[in-house]
């Protein structure tokens, strides 16, 4: 697959030149999938685009090379090679080369050098390899980063392309799996952690399927009273499931690199009435926002439609974060959140969460919806309806939010 | 448990002592597990080491309390909050505000900027959010770390204290479950990715059992011919195991923040001689090395008995790594490898991985045998023996390595 679409190479070319650049140095996992379909394995890909020639993947000489987008010429550089103690200084080398030889002037080279909340890289135990050093070195090289482009580079994020569209929307479908997984196996007397390691377990096998070359899932299940901490946190123990639970899936799913941030509801036997009343009106927040999501409304409109219907039904004080946010090449994508107040608009393209909850401790339960919403030319699509998935059906014996 | 023992705050004095500073301000979450014991569930946790106050520990207003250690001053601030849109802002005032009030000079207050290669949080499907902006705005006001200094920080990773070795010890034996689970599941006609997710799963639903509040595992599986590239890459793909195959189970554990890093090797049915003759070398160059770990060898010793070894059976160009690693905060701990001339010597209190492979392609199969290994008073006790622990037992049904 070809993810560097006419489309993404445009976006490119255009915020290069409103910023008066000539080159970009990507380096964060999540920046080098976005600018050229890659997914870093080792997390050292570092990717130089530039307007004069093609762009070039300068990759790990130990990174597997089966899943490498068309378009970008591979530049190997020694990093993981036992015989190289300073592969930076090589890689460093290289770019500038190129630079020279293109005759790019390095004030009109831009890089970020933020490494926080990049998304993982495939081999996901440790972040990302490359050291400050490297960083630091190329950027005093390069253009100094005003204001105005790091903005203009987090807005290529904003609006997906067909080709990641369609990817986004597989993390969806293999989420669905693991969705699929927890409702089954949320039964009276499993841990959470047993819940969720079964999620995850059913979206990890998924690799190998379809052209499905990488999937992991990050599943927390929390029950009963800790579901009323899913506001603030999500996360799994060893506490049993309850008659009578709420039980909460926050589920970031990776598959070939995009990404999909679900989070579904469960009910172990019978719940009091109290929390039975939560869970309606989450879903009729979360039901009223996602049907709001349109080109041009402001993402502020939407968050105030899901926070109103809490406040209507008296619980505005247990509602204590946004409505959403983007998603798709990361777990959270940077831009606007569909916060209050946020006066930025909704565009065809876009992909955000809509994630209202109610977490009330006193009652000993909380409960969030959330889906992965696309912005169309004329409305929205519900790209996280498992009921909408091929071959999925839900299972009756268990109410299912 | 509390983790910040004597051991560690006498390292820790020591450190700043010699570099001439009063405090140190800690962000990565790896270094603010070894420094306080804390591991950060969202990765934005702060911890403030002073010679003058207890240590501070700046948590996320949405930070799950259960787990902090003892000993530590907690203060809370509002990332995570709905109604703060820059708690960096706050959380440099609250640090500064410290320090001042214990009058310590910013210019005796030491920090690394190095992002990379840091441990995940809990909330692992993110990077740490901590910003780059946070960073340089205090590394601007504080000490210029040189390269004693940086050098002097990262020697503190090197031993450990005996509560820390029982709990990479208890990494060890989580990791364990996950590799019984691998050694059973590795059968004719799964795929890869299916046995390592079945690793994954026996490891996460360990939670709740003993004092375990976090475990993950990262298990690639490569069979067949894929287990030839296991010395450049590890990731499972969706091959089916086959007669014949060498099954190499590359596996990463983290448990409350302590980590394994273990490579195990199985069969399925009966492989070709020269893929055994493989197995069998290695398992005699690692079996060699692990024996000499004693303290006063030095790390190139250790690394030259299993590349001797190997050479001798003929396969010196297949060996393509090198022997070991630091282990413990890190999935691959900072410090000296176990690679070739590396002249410093092991001490009493360290643990290394001890990883020799040979991967043939030609032969159309590669192996690694890896364990983690303690350097004790008098010799070495092998933290990663399954056959060790108690209620395990080995599966005559299928070769285990």
């Amino acid at each position: 697959m070809k993810l560097t679409s006419l489309y993404r190479t445009q976006k490119i070319r255009n915020f290069l030149q409103e910023c008066g650049l000539d080159a970009w140095i990507a380096w964060r996992p999540d920046e080098v999938l976005m600018m050229s379909g890659q997914l870093p394995y080792w997390g050292a890909s570092v990717l130089l685009w530039a307007e004069r020639f093609e762009p070039i993947l300068f990759l790990p000489a130990v990174e597997p090379r089966d899943h490498i987008p068309d378009g970008l010429r591979v530049y190997e550089y020694p990093w993981g090679s036992l015989e190289c103690s300073d592969p930076f200084s090589v890689l460093i080398e290289a770019i500038l080369l190129e630079l020279r030889t293109a005759r790019v002037e390095l004030s009109r080279v831009g890089m970020l050098r933020n490494a926080s909340r990049t998304s993982p890289s495939i081999q996901a135990a440790e972040q990302t390899p490359i050291p400050d050093a490297f960083q630091r070195q190329l950027s005093a090289m390069t253009a100094a980063p005003d204001a105005a482009m790091q903005e203009g580079f987090l807005r290529l994020y904003l609006t997906k392309s067909p080709e990641e569209i369609a990817a986004i929307r597989m993390a969806n479908q293999v989420a669905a799996v693991g969705i699929q997984a927890f409702h089954e196996a949320a039964r009276l007397g499993l841990t959470e952690a047993e819940v969720a390691a079964t999620a995850e377990w059913a979206i990890s096998r998924q690799i190998g399927t379809g052209n499905i070359f990488y999937a992991r899932g990050w599943a927390a299940v929390q029950s009963g009273p800790n579901s009323a901490d899913g506001g603030r946190y999500n996360r799994s123990t060893g506490r049993k499931l309850e008659n009578g639970d709420l039980i909460l899936l926050e589920l970031a799913t990776c598959v070939n690199g995009y990404w999909s941030d679900l989070t579904r509801m469960a009910v172990v036997g019978t719940a009091k009435p109290e929390l039975q009343r939560i869970l309606s009106v989450v879903r009729e927040a979360q039901e009223l926002a996602v049907a709001a999501v349109r080109p041009g409304i402001r993402a502020g409109e939407i968050d105030a439609i899901a926070r109103d219907t809490i406040a209507r039904h008296g619980f505005s004080a247990y509602f204590n974060h946004g409505t959403g946010h983007h998603v798709g090449f990361r777990y959270h994508d940077p831009g606007f959140g569909i916060v209050p107040g946020e006066t930025e608009r909704l565009k065809h393209g876009m992909i955000i969460t809509v994630e209202p909850g109610v977490y009330v401790s006193e009652f000993g339960g909380g409960a969030r919806i959330e889906d992965n919403v696309l912005v169309t030319e004329s409305g929205s699509e519900v790209l996280s309806r498992e009921s909408t998935l091929p071959g999925r059906k839900r299972d009756a014996s268990c109410d299912q939010y």
